[in-house]
């Protein structure tokens, strides 16, 4: 009896050690400034707690389709759409116990084994895995740092398509980085993808979590929206993490291959919480602008904390709560060659925990740069302070 | 831009198509006798719901661990085993989002492409569907009908286990027949996966849907905890089949790699329904028992009305809340071939809904009689015995 050999191919995220390590030193008796987290320490909006539990009391606790409900497939369709100027109906939309299971399916959808898989390396680390797992060939693009913000390399991605390139995964809005892309990088991108004719999958995790600006899909580009998919979650904007609701929304064709992947994954998407959003993701925005407000606050503080410390520079992204610094200069101050150390030694001296560039996928050949990621979606903005000031103590030194 | 190839193995839920033809009935004005159904028109009992609306307000709305939580996992861990004869410990359990996700991510576990999977047919659909997706052969074993009840077609089983033999798949309190194995059957079955050093899934959905007698579990027997996952849900026990919980239990090394395709697939299952378990599952019994008290009733009024049709002989099962009648005679009373014409017509002279045989799986090599199933758990007593009564009427006249 031995396990499935293709299980060597599988990945994983391997900042949950970070948590690990995290949690170890708190249950020492620590007090940890939790910036490795992509959690959000903030409540669920009251009118969805209130809602859910309505609708659990009026009996929305069976089955329901593999699909979502179509009200809320409806629903979203519309809201989705709205925001990026195009039209979508209830057919576009595949519900789905949160936006990460996009991923795989999408992968499922439109991939077959040997084929090539473009993703954004440094990025979320599940596309990878999904695409090696799958059988394909997972192969990353990186970013060029530009005055202390990111820009994609636009340039690698077009050096890296042949002909068994079938998709790309393209995460505006990104994490780790906070990239976000000019409608002229978005062109090209599109331009490329027209050209290779390729699947797009567009991870719109933090679409909505801007804090200045009008947002820009690529599915408003002509051509796109017929061969995208938009991962969609409502994760972030509702602070609803845990609750698992997200979408895929796309082309008609690959939504019915996805609703069937869901027949035979989980059967459907807990039916009370389809309910519960029927209402919230078009209704009252209060909830989701407090959201973006307490965010923006921490941002400001933790990109001032930052800054503050002497070898770090970088700019404020206007979405997502990631920070990704360039901390080059802080490891040459201390003789040290892996950020990984860095981590491991400050959250002992100063009790501040964060990931790095290394929990972001393999480091791409010919990388001069060490990147450190800080999230202050789960720390308020007291502890950003405190915690920052420790850090910019301990960077500052040469120990 | 096409799809992917490997989506033509990959099946469904015929099933559905009964709903959507009901449906539509429905829709014309038509009173529908839902016998259809999987589903549980009984609401969750209200202990849980009040755990759930806390868990909200009490802020376990953030993500937790892929596995589950701690908590939960220990609790299941102590249930699923004490209800067994055998110790198990939390890491031995992998919270789902509901029972089916175990098929998929048991075969991902322990199946390479081109090894053979032995999976009940008729039987719940998705086993054979997950089993080809995933590259594997889809060997079915069948059911032997003997006084209106059904036993396993052991033989069947000895004669197609291979040297490429990996697993077996075993639904004891079995959807849609009922059968449940004797102690004798299931040491028989016990016995030929030790040696053959099979993996086994024991889809344990009905073990708590008992009406009478001591449940038995194939864990239990020597050698077999060692290499069963069992399929855990909340869904029928509790009236839960919309909120989507459930686990996989089973020795450790495979659970770590369930866990893994957890952090892959879904991240984790909702959260706050998770904590509301914790009280719920080894808690009060008295909304549980009241649910299998309703089925009882249920169960006596559709055998009852089933037996009193000319030509159909049933005996009542101890489990599930399926009934499997043998429809053989009707048919030719009525000088027709296929079932499902039968099914068609039932609905639109008498408005009762039912699946057939053919609902679940591809009919085996030289299979003689035709069943239809019908479910009592989404119709109440008085229409089960109104519908029965029309149902009656229609298969013993010869039109
Ligand atoms: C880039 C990106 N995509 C997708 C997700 C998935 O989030 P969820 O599954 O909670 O919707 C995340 C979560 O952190 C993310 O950062
Ligand atoms: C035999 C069997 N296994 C598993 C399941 C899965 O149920 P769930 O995913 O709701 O736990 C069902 C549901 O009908 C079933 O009949």
């Amino acid at each position: 009896m031995r396990l499935a050999r293709q299980l060597e191919k599988l990945g994983t995220e391997t900042a949950f050690a970070v948590s690990g390590a995290a949690a170890a030193w708190a249950a020492k008796g620590h007090k940890v400034y939790p910036f490795h987290l992509g959690d959000i320490n903030i409540p669920t909006p009251a009118n969805i707690v209130e809602a859910a539990y309505k609708a659990i009391r009026d009996g929305y606790t069976g089955y329901c389709p593999a699909a979502g409900i179509p009200e809320l497939r409806a629903v979203i369709a519309d809201d989705v759409g709205r925001k990026r100027g195009v039209t979508y109906s209830a057919e576009n939309v595949s519900v789905q116990p949160g936006g990460k299971p996009v991923i795989g399916k999408f992968i499922a959808a439109v991939m077959d084994p040997g084929d090539e898989v473009l993703y954004p390396n440094p990025g979320y680390p599940i596309y990878e895995s999904q695409i090696e797992y799958q059988g394909g060939v997972a192969v990353p693009y990186g970013y060029v740092e530009k005055d202390g913000g990111f820009e994609l390399d636009i340039d690698a991605i077009r050096r890296s398509i042949t002909p068994r390139t079938k998709a790309l995964i393209y995460n505006n809005y990104q994490n780790p980085t906070g990239a976000q892309s000019t409608r002229q990088e978005m062109e090209e991108l599109a331009e490329l993808a027209l050209k290779h004719d390729l699947w797009v999958l567009s991870d719109d995790a933090y679409y909505e979590m801007r804090y200045s600006g009008e947002p820009l899909s690529i599915v408003n580009l002509p051509g796109m929206q017929e061969r995208t998919v938009i991962l969609y979650t409502c994760s972030k904007r509702f602070a609803m993490t845990g609750w698992r609701l997200g979408a895929a929304i796309g082309p008609k064709e690959v939504i019915d291959v996805i609703n069937k992947l869901n027949t035979n994954a989980e059967s459907c998407t807990t039916h009370f919480i389809q309910r519960a959003m029927v209402e919230a993701i078009p209704g009252d925005t209060s909830g989701p602008d407090q959201i973006l407000q307490i965010l923006r606050e921490r941002r400001d503080a933790a990109v001032a904390g930052l800054n503050a410390i002497d070898g770090i520079s970088i700019q404020a992204p206007e979405s997502t709560f990631y920070l990704f610094p360039n901390v080059t200069k802080i490891l040459e101050r201390k003789g040290m060659s892996d950020v990984n150390q860095l981590m491991d030694e400050a959250l002992v001296r100063t009790n501040v925990s964060f990931c790095t560039r290394k929990h972001f996928g393999r480091p791409l050949p010919g990388e001069k740069h060490a990147y450190i990621r800080l999230a202050y979606s789960g720390i308020d903005v007291d502890d950003i302070r405190e915690g920052l000031q420790r850090l910019k103590e301990y960077f500052e030194s040469s120990e």
